[in-house]
């Protein structure tokens, strides 16, 4: 297999852009990363979109030609994929990128991740984000995704002694972050007060525990490693790529502390890329709801079991932590344009192994791992991004 | 690249199946592949699944990973990833199933297909079937994917004399082919005169010219070609898989009688496998539409430009024919579950191909053509197959 790099990454800002259709993010995005890559539209081989559910929500399914139509590359005949994994489904649609130029099939493809949620109808219908769960065995009885991931947090403070206050740090630092990034849905400050005092969703999870509903689009280019620096001097390697899956249902899970696909793919990972989580020194992970973040930083071997909560409301996960976790907002503040949210970690770790990252820049960056999650770990995806020059 | 291989085929029954759910029909059409080709599950490495519009029809997104949880695999943590393409999704998934082995990341894969569109509520709702067409620009103003291909099908009789009786053979023969595939959703004979006879939908196209609505699964198991052996005395190599694209709309094509992403896939396709249209002897391809089997045999370049009325009609691609198209009974008779029909066109060819087709082989089928179309062609795919033995 050949070794895989990104070239280029493009992004739209995140938030509720009621003037803005989905195929207009999309394609802004696309050629963001086509520029950014200064490859020419005539080089390009191939689309993969990560989408969860355009399908419900703006009654369009076939969305990838769409895209590539859109952008007025209908003439070339390229294929245009489309993959849906929930809210990993643009996780998924890099590692598809990886594969095709990996595979030598391809040279140069575009991996896209879109999502249009706001001026929808029924957008918090549970049919539509509660379809990522089991809908035989969760959603159809009311169980809601907050509702879930309350589950969750509970056991979690149950069996490991984690407070309502050091979960509800996860969206202070999160707000923290995205106060930083231009692109994020969030870029107010927020308390801890305010965190506890804000209305229950599923308690013990309140509305700021809980990532928006975001319209965006974010995408990035890839090529073969040994052919990227006639594109850019700071190309970024993928060292590892790795999907994972699980039971759909919860009440099939040993535990409900961990997620078995996290703690799979990351040690697939770091496998493949012969390197440990102390190896790594920015992270973007799954953080849909405040729980998720501290079960990902258990599940990826950055605090040992039950520790995280700790930990986090240490600052250890802060800027220039260890590692520093989601510099860009994250879900919670950058915002969750579901499709989108893989594939923007990706081009917020590419900025920071580049040094551009501006305000809120990890110095020294050389090891990334972005990890994405779909409803409550029925997939789980782990990418390593490494610095080359 | 690494050559890959078909080991095992599998499907359900297609038809109104009111007593099965999504997930049953997955899982038997995965377990039946894997039994045919002697694979324990333990060897397996990744799932590809083809599905069109769950979200809209049973509200279950992230039915990948649902379906290898509900085959009890979940505790493997396999990549579970599902391919949406209109109509295409299987054939698709069967592309991204071959990059996978090809790239030499996954050894032994399952690419199923599978759809429920019966006992759903709204499924003719021009939201979900016309989904597939350009949203903006074509269905929120009320053309149905069958108005679609009847604007394709006048043309094609304005401007190459194609009659409404050369294009009422189509179903005629797909019902003929039908009767002799015991999975077929239809296996009545049905006879010019009842086509012609029944009640339109778009005119020209009646209630016998469009493919039925059908729930069914059907999956492969794919492998290096090379360990083929293994498993199976008559492997069957995938010497061509080439996905296209092209415009949403109709408005934007040059022409509407001809799909140039058909066009472009079979070029590249022959150029892959270096075959020419005159070497393939045995066809599945996509008759969603009666005239949509028209349009396709000239573009795949069986027939001349403006000939496939003529050529039908005269029994061109009747039985024994040059070549012989749609032993299943296609979309039109075998049955339609959007995204299973890509996977359910390659398990017919590879029943061909191994000589196990029964009641309806082709006699010395060698080289074998997969044929599918999302929507009105802004996906086409193309498979060549060849028996290796």
């Amino acid at each position: 297999m050949r070794e895989v790099a990104i070239l280029g990454i493009g992004m739209t800002r995140f938030g509720e852009l009621w003037d803005r259709s989905f195929r207009e993010l999309g394609i802004e995005a696309g050629f963001q990363a086509l520029v950014d890559a200064r490859l020419s539209s005539r080089d390009l081989g191939a689309l993969f979109l990560g989408n969860m559910a355009s399908g419900s929500l703006i009654e369009q399914e076939h969305i990838a030609p769409l895209l590539m139509d859109y952008a007025g590359l209908a003439g070339h005949h390229l294929p245009a994929i489309r993959i849906e994994a929930g809210e990993a489904s643009g996780a998924v649609a890099l590692h598809q990128g990886y594969l095709a130029v990996a595979s030598g099939a391809y040279d140069f493809v575009v991996v896209g991740g879109a999502e249009k949620l706001t001026d929808v109808p029924d957008v918090t219908a549970n049919r539509i984000t509660g379809a990522t769960a089991d809908q035989e065995w969760e959603s159809v009885f009311g169980a809601t995704l907050p509702g879930l991931w309350a589950l969750i947090a509970r056991r979690h403070m149950y069996e490991h002694g984690t407070t309502r206050e050091q979960i509800a740090q996860v969206p202070v630092q999160a707000h923290e972050m995205g106060s930083k990034n231009p692109n994020a849905h969030y870029r107010n400050r927020i308390t801890l007060e305010q965190v506890l005092g804000a209305p229950p969703v599923a308690e013990p999870l309140g509305m700021l525990d809980c990532a928006p509903l975001s319209d965006g689009a974010a995408a990035v280019v890839l090529g073969p490693l040994d052919r990227a620096r006639k594109f850019t001097d700071t190309p970024v390697a993928i060292r590892a790529s790795v999907v994972t899956s699980d039971t759909m249902a919860l009440h099939h899970r040993g535990d409900l502390t961990r997620l078995d696909s996290t703690i799979v793919a990351a040690k697939r990972a770091f496998g493949q890329a012969r390197k440990t989580a102390s190896d790594v020194n920015v992270v973007e992970l799954h953080d849909a709801y405040s729980i998720s973040a501290l079960l990902a930083l258990e599940d990826l071997g950055f605090v040992g079991k039950g520790g995280a909560g700790t930990a986090f409301a240490e600052g250890r996960f802060a800027m220039g932590g260890t590692p520093t976790v989601n510099t860009s907002g994250g879900l919670k503040a950058q915002g969750r344009p579901f499709g989108a949210v893989g594939v923007a970690q990706v081009v917020e770790l590419v900025r920071q192994l580049r040094g551009q990252a501006e305000g809120r820049q990890v110095s020294g960056a050389q090891l990334a791992l972005a990890h994405s999650v779909g409803g409550t770990g029925a997939t789980s995806v782990v990418h390593l991004l490494e610095r080359t020059n």
